[in-house]
């Protein structure tokens, strides 16, 4: 094992919430409620029912954990398979940066599954779940772009992430954790491929991310060995799936650095890699006191992985293909001034000319943006005018980063606004799903707190 | 979609029991015997009662298919996890050369799984097994040989056979069989690195290839959309794992060549690696009328492949590592003219004249053996006596290969050495469970054939 592998398993085992400071905890809660707000939001779209409908064939009838969306339960393991499915479907969950790792989507429905399962305070929910961020963040810098260009960080790394989360609440030493992340790391999987298809595999990735990852605690936790090296061995993820893996990262300042709160909150309802730029479009567009109309094209400055992600989508064909569209996510600021679900939902197949200006868009890479990427997600759009003008936007900090946050009264109003968007719950059974959440660290038994939608699961 | 995953995904919608020779069905009835044989004889075996513990958690506490090791019975889900891992730990299990794939430990085990939940035939069961042999031994071929460098690829590729051997059963079309292959390639998970702490993943690999598998089946007949491209895209397979893919093996001669009966039966229970060197140390032992101690040195020319999987074990430190000891298992067939699990669990690690030995055996890659593997496994040694000869053995083709294959009457012998081994089943239950599977082209309903060893489970 390596001293930066070594590092890490030192510092997942001896992490304490007593150590947390503050910020880190309050953003805990802060993720934690922007996940739920994900995970009801899908409730009934497809492909969701799939997947509870395999957790009913192949799980028990019932069992210690939530499956949110449906307000029934099941095994620690189909729970937060269904979840994991659940929260990545909108689009609307957070991102961090440097690791273009999507943490909330894997670690909190495989923290939460096994916390209800071993009937764990919100306290150690909360650790483990940082436990989990911390770590799958590193890695996720550790494997670094030539890993995303192929591979989805999200689901590779995310089961890696989640069976961190788990093993913290599971009481690992240092050499568990090691097995661990063999265990876990060995299982990683997940291909970029299915985007040019608009295919369903994102929800398929996270939701065995999730389970793949809690799977790999439990039987950890039974006496299962991993390999010791399996992030930087010959053999390795690295050796087999990047090319630029930088070890160093897997220890960065850990303990003094916290990753955590580095993660984006998604305002627009879109992949993250056309936020940069839908938001300086939106500024200049303000500024300039644009409408669409006046626009004759935009070229976004972009950096190269948005390039991979969004270059294959030319024309969507599904309100998802519509989020990976940089020209629709911009065709909808310049139309309606957001990119939210309801946007989605109801304008971005249907407005004709929602389309029209999809072709006045271009994307080209920028040496600058790239150069500051995955660090930075810097907006840059140079907008020609029908009447002859060059105007240039331009954003250091989408809305949702770290310097450019989402406020708790902002995080409560998303999180309305996306249960209700799918139904899942009324104002009120909000009000008492956002109340809770902001009483996790009070919580004593996760077992005991309800977390799913609808009146008939309160 | 290319037209080698084309033709491949029209040939498996399309085939049918009618369409199979003789010789192929007979050939899956002794291949589903000898899977039967190594996963019966794991039944006791760390760590196969993790998995076993692990169903019972998160599964139902019944179900339509059986668990083998047990004779309890789970979701298809469960029983095709366990099943999957049992059969794979005593190396005594089936391997297709020129893919490098081991077929039967993830092939039958969702197979079987599938068709007891579905009341499925054993004609039916058949077919979906050769529909699962062919296409993953092509998938294997077209990844090649960079890809398992670092892959295992009965984790990755058995991901694939496993989901369409299920896909069959379930009828699928064209159409769906794109979509599994999209479902089950994005999971293609399992890396080689385990393999120097001689760690538990080779278990947790096959146990997850089934299950995948299957899962990616049952989803995909509910509707799951996967990757229309996913073997040879940008993003796909090829593209993130392997470097010298050729798509033309995913099509090669479809419905001529018959792929099944390619695979090689294990007769020592050692990796495949070491089989071909022991078979030719053995044939120059007899042949010269050597004993251990006339032996000063022996240098097995191997291909690299061999070096990359062998090559981490130094000091076996475990039964299952002594199988990938090149040096542990020529001693014991200087010692014992055998290596079977007798010997191994006996002798391997404990009788001192087997350390003294294999300090006596280094491997170099011989160009000629690399050149014709995969292909063919060449056997060559050459051997300096104590009284200072200089003799070479050599085999072309290890026993257990089609043209050196066992019988029925050794696969018999063979079943009954690895039940008695742990103690599955006595004498009678071997015998009726041998005459259950000769009868398989026969049976009406699958779920009704007990399959499972012990006398508490007829």
């Amino acid at each position: 094992m390596s001293q930066h592998t070594q590092a890490l398993t030192e510092f997942l085992a001896g992490l304490s919430y007593e150590q947390l400071p503050e910020a880190v905890i309050s953003r805990t809660e802060d993720l934690f409620l922007d996940w739920l707000a994900s995970a009801l939001a899908s409730q009934g779209a497809h492909p969701i029912p799939l997947f509870e409908r395999y957790a009913q064939k192949m799980g028990p009838a019932s069992g210690p954990a939530q499956i949110l969306v449906n307000g029934q339960s099941s095994s620690a393991y189909f729970a937060a398979l269904v979840n994991a499915a659940s929260s990545h479907l909108v689009e609307q969950d957070d991102l961090h940066n440097s690791s273009v790792l999507h943490p909330a989507t894997v670690v909190f429905p495989a923290a939460l599954a096994a916390a209800q399962d071993l009937g764990k305070s919100g306290r150690e929910l909360i650790l483990a779940s940082v436990a989990g961020y911390e770590a799958g963040i590193r890695i996720g810098e550790f494997l670094g772009r030539s890993h995303y260009r192929i591979f989805h960080t999200t689901a590779t790394v995310g089961t890696l992430a989640a069976a961190v989360a788990v093993g913290k609440l599971l009481d690992f030493d240092q050499q568990q954790f090691t097995h661990l992340l063999g265990s876990a790391g060995t299982q990683a999987a997940g291909l970029w491929e299915f985007l040019r298809d608009a295919a369903d595999s994102k929800q398929l990735h996270t939701a065995k991310a999730a389970a793949d990852g809690l799977l790999a605690a439990y039987l950890t936790a039974d006496g299962l060995t991993g390999a010791q090296n399996i992030l930087e061995g010959e053999q390795g993820m690295a050796a087999g799936m990047s090319s630029d893996a930088d070890p160093s990262k897997l220890s960065d300042r850990l303990g003094s650095r916290w990753a955590l709160p580095e993660t984006s909150f998604k305002f627009h309802a879109s992949c993250r890699h056309t936020h940069p730029a839908a938001d300086a479009l939106l500024d200049l567009m303000q500024r300039e006191q644009l409408q669409a109309d006046d626009i004759a094209s935009v070229v976004t400055r972009v950096h190269q992985g948005a390039i991979d992600v969004l270059g294959r989508v030319v024309v969507p064909q599904s309100v998802h293909q519509a989020k990976f569209s940089m020209g629709t996510v911009l065709g909808l600021i310049a139309l309606y001034r957001k990119a939210g679900l309801p946007e989605f939902h109801e304008h971005a197949l249907v407005d004709p000319r929602i389309g029209v200006f999809r072709e006045k868009v271009s994307m080209q890479l920028d040496p600058e943006v790239d150069g500051a990427y995955p660090q930075r997600w810097l907006g840059r759009v140079e907008v020609s005018t029908v009447d002859g003008r060059t105007l240039h936007g331009s954003i250091d900090e989408p809305k949702g980063d770290p310097g450019n946050t989402l406020s708790r009264a902002e995080l409560e109003d998303k999180f309305r606004r996306l249960v209700a968007f799918s139904g899942a719950c009324n104002a009120d059974q909000a009000e008492a799903l956002v109340a809770r959440v902001w009483a996790l660290r009070e919580q004593t038994d996760m077992s005991q707190v309800s977390l799913v939608g609808g009146k008939d699961h309160e």
